[in-house]
């Protein structure tokens, strides 16, 4: 799938609307108002006390407790829900929503999320799926970023039924924010995210697990290399818990694999096989510098 | 093990000797200096380019060609080569020092280099094992830092034939650099290192190993999640091998008690059971979450 957009402009739309501002949601709202993405910005929040906080806001026109009157006149709706609230949203929004209207996402997964939401729609859906990779373990309003999504990768996932001009606008819209947009299948996506976020989560997680039930003195004698690369096991169990729900066969897959580059070292080492364990580090560093 | 050195102050002593100006022994140099932990500095390099370097930098007062020379009449000496070189180096200087002449270094396997420094020494050894925990993926002199070891663990491996006042002196020499001194057999130290060093290095380069198969059009799609989780990996190969190598027993423990951890996750996906998945997640988080 090829989407051009690189000779287009933005043009700033009426009114956006932003479902659920939690760190996602409210720096997609600092986004836009700094780069003038959308006259006037809507948002809706579950949470009197949320509702509260943005009252006042220089990136919050208004402030609503009801989803559908947020939306009615958005031009661009951003659900910005945990994983498993972003089709009930969908759901409950669709029937308010003015024509051209177009709704996209932030859904770490997207095949059951985009099919979900794709399902009651014919042919010229208004419903864009997409992924900023610009996520945290940090979860809410407090820790959002107006720069959250500048030089990231967002990935965009229409499907068949996608209207074009709504894919190119919701990629525009990222653009807008600084992202480095790429279009994806929704099932490719999936495929990808379980390798590079969803597998170094779960080893996240499973190494803070396991070095839990040894002894408690071990702990202060952890360094920055064990803390950085357990940073992301911090992350809410309850939003990764849907991730992992709705991604699992091919988290199930990517972590299998994994499992047999795991015993192969292991082999390595039983046998003494520098050789191969050195070749294995050096492959590895290769491809972490180009990461840089 | 118990040495208390609370109320004992550190005297800075008349003449240090770093062997190997790398990041960790360039870091010495410049921490004692900060912090007046010697009045004199000498330091070896194998390499002219490191030499010419280290000229009139403020924390090198001498510079030498030849490790038993720069070693000879200094009060602490600190070993900085990598895991491999140090007890090769300890045997070239030993019958060059002078009398009450204290030797330490801060490699990161214990047990093989403190048993082999100490095989040739009778009752009151004069060389007492340590690891600062606070390298890094960077190794050069480029990237030294005079507070590299301020509030980082830095683990003292003491023999029972050490002698007891060189063992106090070395956990006083690294309380002035700003450490926070632990006292470990070198066997309890290797055991506790494979777990929370050496097994997540193994994974972050495993990883690494693994998607660098996958197609090259996925890794501008990664995000601060896998940087930071695999950053380690960027460590040099040759550094590794020789650590790999000096603690293989316990790596392949940790890592083949870690697979059977994997493979409950496993599990729990396919069995679909959320319920242990969850779990595991937020019992990771709160270990996590105590490191911070």
């Amino acid at each position: 799938m090829e989407f051009h957009t690189e000779n287009e402009s933005y043009q700033p739309v009426e009114k956006l609307c932003v479902l659920a501002p939690g760190l996602l949601g409210a720096s997609v709202a600092m986004a836009c108002r700094k780069n003038r993405t959308a006259h006037s910005i809507a948002i809706w929040s579950r949470r009197a006390s949320s509702r509260a906080k943005l009252m006042g806001q220089t990136w919050c026109d208004e402030v609503s407790d009801d989803p559908s009157k947020a939306a009615a006149d958005a031009d661009i709706v951003v659900i910005c829900t945990p994983v498993d609230f972003i089709v009930p949203v969908y759901n409950e929004i669709r029937s308010s929503l003015k024509p051209g209207s177009i709704v996209t996402d932030v859904g770490s997964t997207k095949s059951v999320i985009c099919r979900q939401a794709n399902a009651a729609n014919g042919s010229n859906s208004n419903f864009v799926g997409s992924h900023p990779m610009a996520g945290s373990e940090k979860t809410s309003m407090d820790h959002a970023d107006e720069d959250l999504f500048v030089n990231k990768p967002c990935i965009v996932t229409p499907l068949e039924n996608s209207n074009d001009a709504s894919v190119r606008q919701i990629i525009r819209f990222w653009k807008s924010l600084g992202a480095l947009t790429f279009v994806k299948t929704p099932e490719d996506h999936d495929e990808i995210v379980a390798h590079i976020s969803h597998l170094p989560h779960l080893l996240a997680s499973s190494l803070c697990h396991f070095l839990d039930k040894r002894p408690a003195d071990w702990e202060p004698l952890t360094s920055s290399g064990l803390h950085d690369s357990t940073r992301i096991a911090s992350g809410d169990p309850s939003l990764w818990k849907a991730i992992f729900e709705t991604n699992r066969d091919e988290i199930k897959r990517a972590l299998s694999n994994y499992q047999d580059e795991l015993q192969r070292i292991q082999s390595a080492l039983t046998n003494n096989n520098m050789v191969e364990l050195v070749s294995i580090l050096e492959k590895a560093k290769k491809y972490r510098d180009r990461l840089s």
